[in-house]
């Protein structure tokens, strides 16, 4: 065997920013150390600032799901009227959790690689005035679709409901206005845009939603956001925090600075759409083209080829993973992601291997198509953008 | 200023495994995939073996904090009556999160620097038959004392209840027979004995422990023990692990199996027996005279010095991060830890430190009297047991 690089290019673990990795060696340090709250400090600071909110931003050691949780456990009471909006798997979470703490559930759901319109939440609130809180994902990585959150926030802004947001894939992916939105709890996590290794949750809470915290009855104990909300205050997290992701990602947010999170979102927005292009000039065909996400792009399979080959192929011949479809989309989609540490240059590989699976599993496709179709994109964008730096 | 290292001596987080440190690199890893199932199951098997035990065997993203929520929150029901020993800050964490969940809560308090003797749990059983559980730590972190685990798993075991048992220090430090002595959950942490960062948490569950999951009433979701269970043998977390974590344990856990979990104790304890000499040779004062625990010794500062002045002076002269004491005993006591990767060679060194800053700070000492304690320790040690690896 030749050399074959390890490439992990699916939309969560993302690939990872190396300067981030290495911090991490650092992590002989102790959390109730000024050198520590230093760090924990200007993370949620720069949080604070890459999210553009001047709602409070509170951290957790815990993979994304467990600040859904939180934002559940701490806002609501059991038997509260909640609406989800369910397009995916995630969304489906959304469902489960809401199930799970005894709240009285409406799901708007979409067909997998569609989402929920706005003006469907704006029907159910005015149907259901004693909603408390619309969930939904603000990029549904499981089919790549997007949700207008901007409209949705507009809609429940005129509501008592709050507007809880999974933004873990959004977040880095698509312009969000947290605040003139009304976005009153966005989620993220740091394997994803952040370029650094799961294990970090993060969310943003409005004044709003602090209200709810006054009225909420549902047990809780780890995820506490006002607790958190003080320790945070004193530079500090209420349980032990895991410092070494504390400490790559205080270096991933200094690097997402300097560039800027409108560039960042841009990044992710010129390779779903140079994507989108190259799999469509191949012949195949979009899982949802009416609100494509920047997180990730799903492609159908071809018809007759399970999507599980393609993954397989990826990992067999150039070391890469890329995602399959989840739950019942698996064989039937795969996924090509846009966050983390990826730039062009990740994407031209990924387009010609993608090339030379499709011609060698009985799809012939003839070699560069896709490839120039990133390079046109590529163009574009060097056009717009000349290379200074 | 010359060469000063920074050295992490604290009761957690502790010394770290450079080798676990370094397998964090290779976190470009995805967590649905073979070459990680095979890590995560490498994980479960190898906890299950270090802990002794044929318990199942969960883990969590999360701090121990996580863990010992999990295990209120999954296990019982709201108003369910339970006992509490609470000898120290996390005794009365137990407390809180207890209460947090509406259960009916009896205290069994001993004074801060002693533990609450095994009997008291057993009288406290025979006068609350309903009790559902008794929730203990097995290394009291924040005072240096040791609960008998042992006699209360024999008390507990002859009732319906079940031995809740914190040993996030304790794991590592003092011999802890699960299956033997009816330990129904012991719940450990990646940054103690297991010398790599926070962020783990783990917990082994009994049979006995896992019917109460069938009867438990309280809403919880991130933390799902049943959930966990069937994701663990698939080889999976239910969410996104801490891969970075994972990655490290594996390697922590490689070179604790090589060495044995009995040597792993046997070092912690060697480390206390000569910490407890050494200081009481310089003419200072057990914080827990009665019942040490190995994973940490708590010792009172000399009158009139406030402990914070030694740990100040120990990260100033020496960069090295020891622990003052937690909340009302912050000032009084300081604490040399045992545990993580910590050899006899650190312990000369911080014996040594602690004479200077003695000296300094107005208690007179003779250098080298700490010291030669812990060297004749180390001499009976090297004599039963020759230097061979």
């Amino acid at each position: 065997m030749h050399i074959r690089k390890q490439r992990l290019l699916t939309p969560g673990p993302t690939p990872l920013y190396p300067p981030a990795l290495h911090a991490m060696m650092a992590s002989d340090i102790h959390h109730r150390t000024e050198d520590f709250r230093k760090a924990y400090r200007s993370c949620l600071a720069d949080l604070k600032e890459v999210m553009g909110t001047s709602n409070d931003v509170l951290m957790f050691a815990a993979s994304g799901t467990g600040a859904m949780d939180a934002a559940v456990s701490n806002l609501l009471s059991k038997g509260d009227k909640v609406i989800v909006c369910s397009a995916g798997k995630f969304g489906e979470r959304w469902v489960e959790i809401a199930k799970a703490y005894g709240l009285d559930v409406t799901v708007l759901s979409a067909p997998y690689g569609k989402s929920v319109p706005a003006p469907q939440v704006e029907a159910a609130l005015a149907h259901e005035p004693a909603a408390k809180a619309v969930f939904v994902q603000a990029s549904e990585t499981s089919t790549g679709a997007a949700h207008d959150v901007r409209a949705m926030g507009r809609a429940v802004s005129h509501s008592d409901a709050i507007l809880v947001v999974d933004a873990i894939t959004g977040l880095g992916t698509m312009p969000l206005d947290i605040d003139a939105w009304g976005l009153d709890i966005l989620i993220g996590g740091s394997q994803k845009a952040f370029m650094i290794p799961p294990g970090l949750a993060f969310l943003s809470i409005s004044p709003k939603a602090w209200k709810f915290t006054e009225t909420s009855t549902l047990p809780h104990y780890y995820f506490n956001l006002k607790k958190e909300k003080k320790s945070g205050d004193a530079g500090e997290s209420s349980w032990t925090p895991a410092t070494a992701l504390i400490l790559a990602l205080a270096e991933s947010l200094r690097y997402i600075k300097q560039m800027g999170m409108t560039k960042l979102v841009e990044n992710a927005q010129m390779l779903a759409h140079a994507t989108r292009r190259a799999v469509v000039s191949l012949g195949l065909e979009l899982f949802a083209p009416d609100s494509p996400a920047s997180s990730a792009t799903a492609v159908r399979a071809p018809a007759g080829m399970d999507s599980g080959i393609i993954v397989k192929e990826f990992r067999n011949r150039f070391g890469a993973v890329i995602a399959n479809g989840q739950g019942s989309m698996k064989g039937q989609i795969f996924r090509i992601a846009h966050l983390g540490y990826f730039d062009f240059t990740d994407l031209f590989a990924v387009v010609a291997g993608l090339e030379i699976i499709l011609n060698a599993n009985g799809f012939p496709v003839k070699y560069g198509t896709g490839v120039a179709a990133v390079q046109e994109i590529y163009e574009q964008v060097a056009v717009r953008q000349p290379v200074t730096a």
